[in-house]
């Protein structure tokens, strides 16, 4: 199987993290979907990262779908399922994370992507405060012990936390602070230190 | 249980149609993220539609994890799991739509949510070019038999791939013509005389 995409998208990366720590086997081909659109699109016509490719050639996207169909058909290992509570906590906190990242990319996007006379900042001041309204969610989940088990439960919602958490810091550290959420630095440090996230580092320098 | 969200949002209506035909009981609370943005944040401060909003208060978000949830813990029905390259290929087909509907809505966003100075075309020829591959392959898959089975048939795939179909026929009607797409306009045409879609209509008029 092959897993396309650059590891400075929180996708790509949470993706790449949970293959791995499921035991699924792939090869990352780190293709851009910005300096490699035309090679991506001969892949997916969609341009999508992560895109899975698996043996018999069927071409997957949405980091959720890829995860659930390695998980209910790949994996080696196998989260537990708890309860009807711990599932619906268990994807509040992976929502959040999902949602931290959404908006985290479209600040990036819109700072990056567009000369700095197409900006248009009610847009922009609309989708900061919905970040920091899910930051300041977030931090109140682990802050109350939601990753307690982590780095050794490498859990959808500990992972996609600490990747989102990553990326912010990285591309938008103005708006993501550190002194505001000391429960979410201390997660990402934990995560960052497993063999998991050192094996899909997010790329610097 | 109380589901928040417009219908005109195709991730709030593929939540509503699929947990009606799942037999999940809830009441539908049309708040929305624009006009609404004050009530909706006061119940979810992430701002983002579709919310469900559990008995036991647990606020969930994220269209594909509410329905997971739903699966997995309320649903009095069940989908067949079907083998591996079945599930490949149902997930493809999800992923298309949801593809299909992410990109008109950032067509939609950059058209209506900006005055027209702060449009930015490269990003605008950029998602339209991404959002034409995608309705591409989705009308081949369609074309070649994907929703054979329904409307008894209303599959994460089928309900998603309808509902994206009627958001961008609504909305973006000049880029995703009906001549191009004959399969996915009578697969629409097939979904919407459900039950399910009707209870569940797009808001016209």
């Amino acid at each position: 199987m092959k897993l396309i995409g650059m590891l400075d998208s929180p996708y790509v990366r949470r993706t790449a993290i949970s293959l791995k720590k499921m035991g699924v086997p792939f090869a990352l081909d780190q293709l851009s979907v910005f300096g490699g659109f035309d090679a991506f699109e001969a892949v997916n016509p969609a341009v999508k990262a992560p895109t899975l490719v698996t043996d018999e050639g069927e071409v997957l996207m949405d980091s959720s779908l890829i995860i659930d169909f390695a998980k209910r058909r790949l994996a080696t290992t196998e989260e537990p399922d708890g309860t009807t509570s711990a599932l619906a906590h268990h994807h509040r906190v992976l929502a959040l994370a999902l949602v931290a990242s959404e908006k985290s990319i479209q600040v990036v996007y819109e700072r990056s992507l567009r000369p700095a006379e197409r900006m248009h900042l009610p847009w922009l001041e609309r989708v900061e405060r919905q970040l920091a309204s899910t930051y300041k969610l977030l931090e109140t989940e682990y802050g109350n012990g939601a990753s307690e088990k982590a780095p050794e439960d490498l859990s959808q919602p500990n992972i996609m936390s600490a990747v989102a958490w990553r990326f912010s810091r990285e591309m938008i550290p103005d708006l993501v602070r550190e002194q505001d959420h000391p429960a979410l630095a201390a997660h990402s440090a934990r995560c960052e230190a497993t063999p998991e996230f050192k094996a899909y580092p997010y790329p610097t320098g």
